[in-house]
């Protein structure tokens, strides 16, 4: 096994820093990604689309038109939906989506909700004779499909497109009713996608029944025209994600068969006849499924972030610390090693906990599928609460890392603006992270009534607030602090908050406030005890897989970078910390001086650290974080690719008073 | 005077929050921006763009390709200049950028530099002679200039690129040595200059001397073609201001007359003598005059975003707080206030902080004049301090303005992509904000030195370094608590942090590192220091600028956003206030309950302030912050401008298999 692989050509500081590593790469490799199979599959996957010359763009994206940069991702990604029989389709939160980030980049496609949105409707929407129809359709993609519920003046609740069932065809007529009701958003729906699935407010016989979902045909199967009563089109450029045909649609009485109802659970019969479902939906499949898989996705993102920033401070030389002694790296500098070793940690806590949902989602699957919902909730919890919590610490992270760079991290050349725009979506889409952490708020308040009203019976991950734990934090020296006793501050943090805004919402009540009204007033304290469960949530987990490393050359960088991000947290919170004197003067000290302690701890193996979460450049797609460190003149050819570059001269763009404009 | 217009046809959410306003908007704005003289300015110079058919764009920048962009900037920068009779040029800072992004937007152009730099350059740093030869040239457009100065290596200190000087000649050889000595980022360096200022290492006489300026031709005068020995271009896209063409450049031995070195100071005679500067020259200069300018530049674009969150927010109706009475505006959400509304408080204080290092940088001017640097390095601190604090929260004011309007805040129609783009930019360039922070640091350092050694003469914007101020917290009631209580606070912290820093330098001196390697290990201590040290300057300013204001509808109001602003600040920087027992449970719990006080007695005057801050819809240039508040029209009409609804059907970008990829 190769230590750290170091290549002749490459750039001396980063081959440097490769040498004075503490551990194996790829053993540090294999632990983050879960073993020897995983990094071997990881590297096959690999090595395959690189071989494959459909998956190769003509010019690196960022160059492109929005009109070229979407036939291409067509292009790419009918190529991989054929030449998927290189990974283990059962595996999507792994191998599919590290397949379709080395095809796809951080673009999307017009067939990203034909996948994730289109097929899984119909597989858990239809009657059997509506999936045997169009199921086969949607698979041979013969039809192209999106799902289309956001409208213009809302995401979810009360949408305004409405069904309405009339006998006499025995058809839907499917109708916008204001221009707020246009559908807007769906991915691929502007330009590609000749399906939709509509989700609408079913009316029979003059009576309103609720939204429910519709199979729609939006566009003519030969000409690809919008069908006569569909208005559709593109959004419009966007923060990020170009690359994708986010549409609206507008419907003007447009008439569909009854039998485009999605009708496994709710009917409506040829009279107009409405038949309820005869249970309650199981409404968070979906959404769970999703929200899971964005842990990981988000945490990719981080990691790719810090790769960078730490690749390109190894090797950019400015300034001297000692006089007259040479331009030191980047990374030397203790602000910069602060800037950007706590987004290390992250990558790795929020990819220990994205294995952790997996496998809680697994586990779910598998009881759902017996008909037992034990863990349902506690996994829509969870996910919804690292769903906030990660996409925005991830968001932060990453613009911080871009930062760390400069003028050249303000560059495309960079990827840190694709991967920002990329990751800082996933605060918003799939539950905005307010309502989110509201939600884990109503689960964890429900927590503090049954512990005040002393019923113990708890979900496993709310078991703190049941606890006592000790009154004045443990922490003398770091070094000594031991991970149960890290474990207890945070739980004391978390349970503090829990039970601040449970009282709160008392006292607003009892100040003569509706329920509803003092929630609202608190919901800021509300929020605040989500992120400190969730974060009490991210050290348990990591510390949990740190601990099943006995490897001496690993485990030493593993915990250093644990206690880097839990004193960086902790110190990110220290306002909670000193609450009801939990934490001394000298203890918040010790912590800042934790923190610089461990930056210079981790700096040697720095470089050997984002080797080990084995990007290839590919997967990367940023010259300053290009894994032979030769940024300079790698820089100069990306940008002689420029649009602007294609011709020498564009005397329309001077405003010399010689030319154009006198 | 009217008190807060409303219209027909405006949303009537918003005109509903336009009249329950308990004060007169135009007596808000004036207040705001300076009185009635100012804002009748601003209404005046708004009139003539709009009249202006030279300054209109054919259609909004967002749909436009770089290339388009950059013609168009081109186009009406040329026109902007040949009108300036509009506006009183010797006032840069408000009627200069406020009729330039007016006209521009936020997009810059191709002659952003010859205004800012080439220009100044040219007048302060060359002899007679060459100022009589260039600037009329400059001045008539005949040249167009650019400044370059940072290469891909290096933004300031060791540059790579060579003058060498040829007596044989009476030439200087321009020459890049290597990749990394490339100019890089220039702006309108790319295509549209013909001139550059070049900053080289002249070398005379097999002798260094040093960074020097050179007046350099790149692109011939006729056919605007690369002269011979220059390879010029534009760097790519970046993460915005992709409306100018910053670019790179690199020589080939290319010779220049001897002439075009910049003499002022400076002098190479024929037989390549050189002759140093008889004085130390004056380097703050443009670095003062641009951070100082940045800082109403960076509160405009926090004040822009916050505009569109609040109206948006007025109009957005999504969710019931008590279920079965309706949907409510969302900024009757508590967390949408939390998020929002200390936003409009920042872009009021930085805004006041603005024009106060507007008149210092007048003053300092006037004594310049008359040789006099008193004041100088009060305003270099002042103005780089200010610079890192306020650029930074603003980059992050503005994505929370954008995050709380959920998914419309990602389209380019609500205009915050391009103005986080924009402003989040100031981060990074005129002085990266670390580094910035740690210049103010050792003015500090210094401050704290002289106390200590009993020295009380400080200057003034350091002086409460030198006071005791109480060691307990007097907050009972946030109430109750006087402008002198508040800004002791933010004293007794801003001291506690500077002196930390400095008794860590010592400590860590004692302990063996050098002064500089114990500057390096305690910057992250040196920077805290220097941003409390700018929040308590912050807070002062605000507080002192309101203390003018007796208007008894106005006051209030700018009472309680002083009052946001102050419990927000300290609520971030709660672990600093409960050091050393200055705060007890019960204030640190306060403070939180009061902002939420303070947000419900703003709520009403919401969209009356934001209306206060007096853009046009031509300035936000935001389809969500529309001051008619009739979003959703605007949006579809909007998105119907994209480029790739220009045709209907467009079957290359579908992946259906029907078409193109079978």
């Amino acid at each position: 096994m190769r230590r750290n692989l170091v290549e002749e050509g490459d750039n001396p500081d980063i081959t440097m820093e490769r040498r004075k590593a503490t551990f194996s790469v790829d053993k540090m490799a294999m632990f983050i990604h879960g073993g020897e199979y995983k990094l071997r599959r990881r590297r096959e996957i690999l090595k395959f689309v690189e071989s494959q010359p459909e998956f190769q763009d003509p010019i690196p994206p960022e160059f492109m038109s929005r009109q070229q940069r979407l036939e291409n991702n067509a292009r790419k990604v009918v190529a991989m939906t054929d030449k998927t029989e290189v990974i283990d389709q059962s595996d999507f939160f792994e191998e599919g989506m590290y397949y379709q980030s080395l095809i796809m980049g951080r673009d999307l496609h017009p067939m990203s909700l034909h996948y994730v949105m289109f097929i899984p409707t119909l597989q858990g929407q239809t009657d059997d004779e509506q999936l045997n129809h169009w199921l086969p359709l949607a698979v041979s993609r013969s039809i192209i499909g999106t799902y289309a519920q956001t409208e213009l003046g809302h995401g979810n609740g009360k949408l305004e497109t409405t069904a309405t069932y009339d006998p006499a065809t025995d058809e839907f007529i499917l109708h916008t009713p204001s221009i707020s009701a246009a559908k807007w958003w769906p991915g691929g729906l502007g330009k590609s996608s000749n399906y939709a699935i509509v989700v609408a407010q079913l009316i029979t016989q003059n009576e309103g029944r609720g939204p429910h979902p519709f199979i729609v045909q939006i566009r003519d199967h030969k000409t690809h025209k919008p069908i006569k009563g569909v208005t559709v089109g593109d959004i419009g450029p966007k923060l990020g994600i170009n690359g994708n045909d986010n549409g609206f649609l507008v419907f003007d009485s447009y008439r569909i068969p009854r039998q485009n109802m999605l009708m496994r659970y709710s009917k409506v019969l040829p009279n107009g006849e409405y038949v309820a479902p005869s249970h309650a939906k199981l409404g968070y499949g979906a959404m769970v499924f999703v929200r899971s898989a964005m842990i990981r996705d988000q945490a990719m993102q981080i990691a790719a972030a810090v790769v960078i920033a730490i690749r390109y401070s190894a090797i950019r030389r400015q300034g001297e610390i000692t006089s007259g002694m040479g331009e030191v790296q980047i990374l030397d500098y203790r602000t910069q090693q602060y800037r950007v070793m706590p987004q290390l940690a992250k990558a790795l806590v929020f990819l220990f906990a994205a294995t952790q949902v997996k496998e809680l989602f697994q586990k779910v699957t598998a009881q759902l599928t017996g008909g037992n919902t034990e863990l349902l909730q506690e996994l829509h919890v969870l996910s919804s609460g690292l769903k906030a919590v990660v996409s925005w610490e991830v968001a932060q992270g990453v613009e911080q890392c871009r930062l760390a760079c400069g003028g050249h991290g303000y560059s495309q050349a960079s990827a840190f603006p694709e991967i920002y725009a990329y990751a800082v979506g996933g605060c918003t889409y799939e539950g905005e992270n307010i309502v989110m952490l509201l939600q884990v708020a109503r689960f964890l308040m429900k927590a503090a009534e049954n512990v005040r009203a002393g019923n113990a019976r708890l979900a496993a991950i709310a078991g703190y607030l049941n606890e006592k734990g000790p009154m004045k934090c443990k922490l003398t020296s770091w070094r000594m602090a031991s991970d149960a006793d890290l474990i207890e501050n945070f739980e004391y943090v978390a349970r503090k908050q829990v039970f601040a805004a449970f009282d709160f919402l008392q006292e607003l009540q009892r100040g003569g406030q509706s329920a509803e009204d003092a929630w609202n007033s608190c919901s800021v304290e509300l929020c605040k005890a989500s992120r400190m469960h969730v974060k009490c949530y991210l050290v348990k987990t990591y510390l949990e897989k740190i601990s099943q490393c006995n490897d001496p050359e690993l485990r030493p960088p593993l915990n250093l970078i644990g206690r880097l991000f839990i004193f960086d947290q902790m110190a990110a919170h220290m306002g909670a910390f000193r609450k009801a004197g939990f934490m001394e003067d000298s203890q918040a000290e010790s912590i800042s001086r934790a923190i610089y302690d461990i930056l210079t701890l981790l700096r040697p193996n720095a470089v050997a650290l984002a080797d080990s979460l084995d990007f290839s450049d590919r997967e990367l797609h940023s010259v300053l974080g290009r894994r032979d460190g030769n940024v300079y003149p790698a820089l100069l050819k990306w940008a002689q690719q420029s649009q602007l570059n294609q011709t020498e001269v564009s005397r329309s763009i001077t405003p010399c008073s010689r030319f154009a404009f006198i």
